[in-house]
């Protein structure tokens, strides 16, 4: 295919990303520790010649919040280890915090990953900005949002080194002189920077692909910066095709300033697709997940992101603006609270209908409708300059990945949007990404 | 079978244990980044019935060392997980630090192993006593010997409450009434220590086993308070058998005094077996190995374990005595120090001695003889208080593996010293051991 071709991404996550989905006949809840579970999502997943899976991840929870919803779950890299070896060529993503890992032992990691799986390890960077998850690692509250970022940036700067610091020929495996590496081609890094001090080299041989594929998906402006110098795909939350529009533009130009190929970044916005053979079954699957809601739940969830109790507030009326902080006195997720706040406002919702409308996609868009319609949606902002891709979010696993893989990939094959076979056998390759050099 | 029964752990290493391993035509230096050679060595061992597998590891390398022997390799937390749902019996065993790890993160690795592998997982303990490793992670020198095992205690009592945050039946799955799990059973730790501040609960259900097998391998005075505190498994390097017999009393009176049952702490002496189908085909490999030693490699290891630089030494002079520091002044490993000083004096070898003598087991005993001879000393060691099992240290993988299972274990078997199939499905029945109580 010489033509763009778009990218799709599955985000799974236990039940479905529907904040009731695991309360719906159609979801398996009983297998959110199945190993077999998951490797049966990547493997459709594959069969939809998707370019990868991918896991989001905190380092917390909280107990008094494990009534409402799943809660707990496997931790992703070890997961995807299980899942690589269960797959052939869908790429394999991981969420994982530079605020609360040490450089050296997060790319053996990924290097591990990238080995164990042939080439198909996908890092999503996080600064990780919780106060629940700052108190399980030493702290009494999470970082200064604008020190975390310096963090990770120092954080992917070491990362990247160690990685290189073997050559790709270094390893020489030379038996008869007894000569196992180049001792010449397997560097110290001597990093010492403000967060961190590093000599190196890795204790893990380069990998298939050099460096994991690089993702971010935070939207602030420190985030944007971010993903502008590191990122190589970028998970983002776009509620309207003018907002995807902006975005796109804006990390591109972003990229393009710092003297980066801005088709070296791929934009892939969040969707949720409630999909139904007709628009009227569509529309029946989102009513019974809305019924099914914890209201208790949902409440809980958004105090989270609007970082204020709104538990005490009437359900049945809107939200009232002078509640809402300023987003410069947000610490925690700055890009979500702007957006759930903008759609709260703009539409006037009352907090009954906010959670219900977060019961999706947690920010994310939510689409209803039929494969032809999301498929519709789906080329709209990848032609119209929103999207390189798309980030896949069903709102119950399994059916809705696969009602997806079954009748929404066909149609974009069908339009010459998607690819038909699998083409490279990298993470890198199915992005169109080089490997990058040591 | 109710007579007391040996347990075998096979201790992998990618090209065998002998230091000259990855030079012989028998070993497969080229597979050493390759999942699917060590999911065929778990198998080998699977098909023996072993109890389980286990991997050291350690945190750095030195790239003026990759010369002479195979170096780096895959971090085994992850390689375990891709093993896991490669067998379905085996124990898997992973080393892992105290000292350069945050417990919630660890804690969170192994309960997830432990659900992936329906049970089988198990922690080797170690605290890390190299200044390479220390620089890798902020630090210019290692902590103190004391220190770290006074954080490894704190440590490890933290990942138990977390293993413990969830009670067994704290998960619900009550889809009807809305809820997942019952928050009076998830919960918090709150642990305010000298090292960890930790306020949990974990984000993993309660896995299989509860908590992990806990394993040590440490034999110096602290590590032997630690072992009779927390372990429940001991890995140690004895080389006669009457140091095992000591070792073996002093632990188990160790763990007596702390009013622990000294049948649920099992010590494994290691073993590195060559074998041969005769005595003289045992001593040609034993000799082949020796052979093919790199010298320089056997110097720059052996200066790393007494603590001091032996390479402007002549090679056949013994070692000087006045060279040596006191035990008290080494800061790393001060048991293996310890030995290694015990077995160069008391036999007077010469350093060139000295290396070919730890190039099979780094200290380990080795033995050298037919899976007869081999099994006469298992069960010699295992009857006469020195075992309660083995940790088998192949010389050369993945056939030294195979010689075992094939030719030693049937021996042991019809000698009716090791089971002959799987009586239980997790890492902990097939030690015997119970499932902590959360």
């Amino acid at each position: 295919m010489t033509a763009r071709s778009l990218h799709l991404n599955a985000f799974l996550m236990a039940p479905g990303h529907h904040d009731a989905a695991w309360r719906h006949p159609l979801s398996r809840p009983d297998r959110a520790l199945d190993v077999g579970y998951f490797q049966e999502l990547a493997r459709t997943a594959e069969r939809g010649r998707l370019d990868s899976i991918f896991f989001a991840d905190g380092l917390a929870i909280r107990g008094d919040r494990v009534e409402g919803n799943l809660s707990g779950g496997l931790e992703p890299i070890t997961l995807l280890a299980a899942i690589a070896v269960a797959t052939e060529r869908i790429g394999l993503i991981s969420t994982a915090s530079t605020t609360f890992n040490e450089p050296y032992a997060l790319a053996r990691a990924f290097a591990s990953l990238d080995h164990i799986s042939g080439g198909r390890a996908g890092w999503n960077i996080v600064t990780s900005g919780t106060d629940a998850e700052a108190r399980n690692f030493g702290l009494d509250e999470h970082l200064d949002h604008h020190l975390r970022y310096e963090r990770a940036a120092e954080f992917v700067e070491v990362a990247r080194g160690l990685w290189d610091s073997w050559a790709d020929d270094a390893v020489l495996l030379d038996a008869a002189a007894g000569r196992y590496a180049d001792p010449g081609k397997v560097r110290e890094l001597g990093h010492r920077g403000l967060f961190f001090r590093v000599r190196g080299p890795l204790n893990v041989q380069r990998s298939p692909q050099g460096w994991p594929l690089l993702v971010q998906a935070g939207s602030s402006e420190d985030g944007r910066e971010f993903a502008a110098r590191y990122a190589e795909a970028v998970f983002t939350a776009q509620q309207t095709l003018s907002d995807g529009q902006a975005f796109y533009k804006d990390v591109k130009t972003r990229a393009e300033r710092l003297g980066r190929d801005p088709g070296g970044l791929k934009i892939l916005p969040g969707i949720c697709p409630v999909l139904g053979g007709t628009e009227a079954e569509a529309r029946r699957l989102d009513r019974e997940l809305t019924d099914l809601q914890v209201v208790d739940y949902g409440i809980a969830q958004l105090s989270g992101m609007l970082d204020v109790d709104v538990s005490r507030l009437p359900l049945d009326e809107p939200l009232p603006p002078e509640l809402l902080p300023a987003e410069d006195e947000v610490n925690g997720n700055k890009s979500r609270f702007t957006l759930v706040a903008e759609l709260a406002l703009r539409e006037r919702l009352t907090v009954r209908e906010i959670i219900a409308r977060l019961g999706g996609g947690r920010g994310h868009r939510v689409f209803v409708g039929t494969p032809e319609q999301v498929a519709d949606q789906l080329q709209e902002w990848f032609e119209g300059g929103a999207a390189d891709g798309f980030n896949v979010m069903p709102p119950v696993l399994p059916t809705g990945l696969e009602d997806f893989v079954d009748h929404v990939v066909p149609i974009l094959q069908r339009r010459g949007l998607f690819r038909t076979e699998y083409t490279g056998r990298t993470l890198r390759e199915h992005y169109g990404l080089p490997r990058p050099a040591a």
